[in-house]
């Protein structure tokens, strides 16, 4: 969410002890609010309803704020590429299908995938407060931004949050040789007493994101073994080959330090998306980056009302997160945190500068597509 | 499960081309039903009642069976011992507290783990039936066995069945150097259109199961970097001092192999077991193998009933699993398998030989045992 959160003096003085989640050269400061107006400028300038480009710049906006980059402005020429190409539609709205006390079935009929993911937890969330707990589960989307954020809207409800979703193969299932699981994210969102101890876990099933080992690649920054493998699918350290030819690990990285249980957790997601909704699922689903048709990706939402169990929850989730933080460190330099610190620091860090900072190379992308497009350009508000 | 499935003749030769589940040594042959037998026994000589002796033994022999040989017979004296110290219930029965159309919160009564997760799946169970997904949290439970049990509970009803537990403190949480995360295992099992389809993870949220470094320790073989920790809570290839005076690390490992996403599954499990039911929770749970006070363990049960999605889903997860195993191999010695085969292997293994071979020290201990409570030793089919 971009909502401003105000924390408790002593969690600044916490987070200001983190090492700062920014990467180093993101130095054009612009406004969220701006970032989002030229998010939809954009799409709809090649045809997205107003209120669908309204819903992804949020999860766009939210995912840079959050200090995904992966996941924000940087993936927007992606979604403009899609409808220009007609490979996602504009002119339809998510359906549910079939629908029972606590679940429901939705058609994304292939529209942007946050306008699905939005439609789906809001379902979600509309049953878990009448029955206590709900699972929608979605074929015929499209890549959503952050899987957090579907997970936080029921958090501002009050509810504990779940999101997952398929992906495009990026992963080799342990042992395989072949790219066979995508990245397939797991969220968790559950409320705190106070925003600064909601526990936000939002976590793909690889050992790391293809867009982190982008990074190491651009900075000349080794990998450790683990991350990623050659067109075999042997452990590689070569950022070359494993970005171009080869593809990620799953969470543990080699069989040896249980890299099968990422690759389970890999299929546990693609079983509660893909295959439960009757989506794309697996191998079967198209390469990254291609558009050679929909995507029709399979994604599930669930709400669990915490007021239908032990009373205090909220109360309770916050002694918790704080006894965890107050753990003695293995390092006096790095502080315990919980799961949900690291984008909070990048939130507060944001607040303080005005602003959301980007890459140069970036916003020069961004400018030629709004010079192909003939959109206004974003305003920088300065270069820090 | 038991149970003894009929397998198609291909998928007996593709298990053919595993690696043997049982570890070497296991020479001792005993009959599923004698192990169960001995269980009950002993159970009910020190005061438990003969339907909580029963579903513990239950348990207790299917993790055996499924070759989790650490949370078999191998625990059978902790649970005895529980009930000998009074710290464990037997003459309780568990309880509802609080119920919605799709959830409960169920009092474990302090009586044995079994008992609780049983009831409480068996509630689960009935209400996903009715509205297609449920969640049940316990309180007040104990140690009960693999967690898989209970999400196989669900499988044969033709549900999705999901089961979390927490657990005593095991687990150093990414940078601390106090041990404060449980093993807290994710299990999830999902009906295929034949029995060997069934996905079934069953997994711990450390890197690996403190008896697999025990198992080591025992014969000596070296453990890789990340599975376990000195007592500062650093990295350590000691295998003594992991065992008794360091503790696991998180899936993943350390930090930069994204070991904090083991250690916010952990954390996870916690919200969805301890925190959400009012339990015992993280570093305020009783430690590891001390009877000092009441367990207190929180776990949680839920199943999706998949006929509330789209049609075919076992006939779908069939064929997603075939087209796992069949994907190329890095090693052609090594098939690639999914969550379940492993532990299908072992109860061919156990079906062909007629029993469930032990190691012979675990025999002798439990002869000891035997003597002690005065009942009967268990029988040995023979000596492989």
């Amino acid at each position: 969410m971009v909502a401003r959160y105000r924390f408790h003096p002593s969690y600044y003085n916490f987070i200001r002890k983190l090492s700062h989640y920014t990467p180093p050269g993101y130095s054009k400061l612009i406004l969220a609010q701006e970032v989002k107006d030229f998010c939809i400028r954009c799409l709809t300038k090649v045809g997205a309803q107003k209120s669908h480009s309204v819903s992804l710049s949020d999860v766009l906006v939210s995912g840079d704020y959050r200090g995904h980059y992966s996941h924000g402005l940087n993936r927007l020429e992606m979604y403009v590429r899609d409808i220009q190409k007609g490979v996602c539609e504009t002119r339809a709205e998510p359906k549910i299908v079939k629908e029972s006390a606590s679940t429901a079935l939705v058609d994304g009929k292939n529209v942007l995938g946050p306008v699905v993911g939005n439609f789906a937890m809001n379902t979600a969330i509309q049953k878990a407060k009448k029955t206590g707990v709900s699972f929608v589960a979605a074929f015929g989307s499209n890549h959503s931004g952050i899987a957090g954020w579907y997970s936080l809207m029921a958090l501002e409800q009050g509810l504990i949050g779940i999101s997952m979703t398929n992906t495009s193969p990026l992963v080799y299932p342990t042992r395989a040789r072949k790219l066979a699981v995508g990245t397939n994210p797991i969220t968790l969102a559950a409320p705190g007493k106070k925003p600064e101890d909601h526990f936000v876990l939002d976590m793909a099933t690889s050992a790391v994101a293809l867009g982190k080992i982008e990074m190491n690649r651009r900075r000349g920054i080794p990998i450790p073994r683990g991350w990623g493998a050659d067109a075999d699918g042997k452990t590689s350290l070569d950022l070359t080959v494993v970005v171009t030819k080869g593809g990620l690990m799953p969470l543990g990285g080699e069989e040896e330090h249980s890299g099968y249980k990422g690759y389970g957790l890999g299929m546990l997601v693609e079983i509660l998306c893909g295959i439960i909704a009757d989506a794309a699922y697996g191998p079967n689903i198209r390469r990254w980056m291609t558009t050679d048709r929909p995507a029709n990706l399979g994604q599930c939402f669930a709400a669990i009302d915490p007021k239908a169990f032990a009373p205090g929850f909220e109360q309770r989730l916050s002694e918790y997160v704080n006894i965890m933080r107050n753990l003695p460190p293995v390092d006096a330099q790095k502080p315990v945190v919980i799961l949900g610190d690291f984008e909070r620091e990048h939130m507060v860090e944001c607040d303080q500068l005005g602003g959301i900072p980007y890459p140069p190379v970036l916003i020069e992308s961004l400018d030629r597509l709004a010079d192909e497009l003939k959109v206004a350009k974003m305003k920088i508000v300065k270069t820090l």
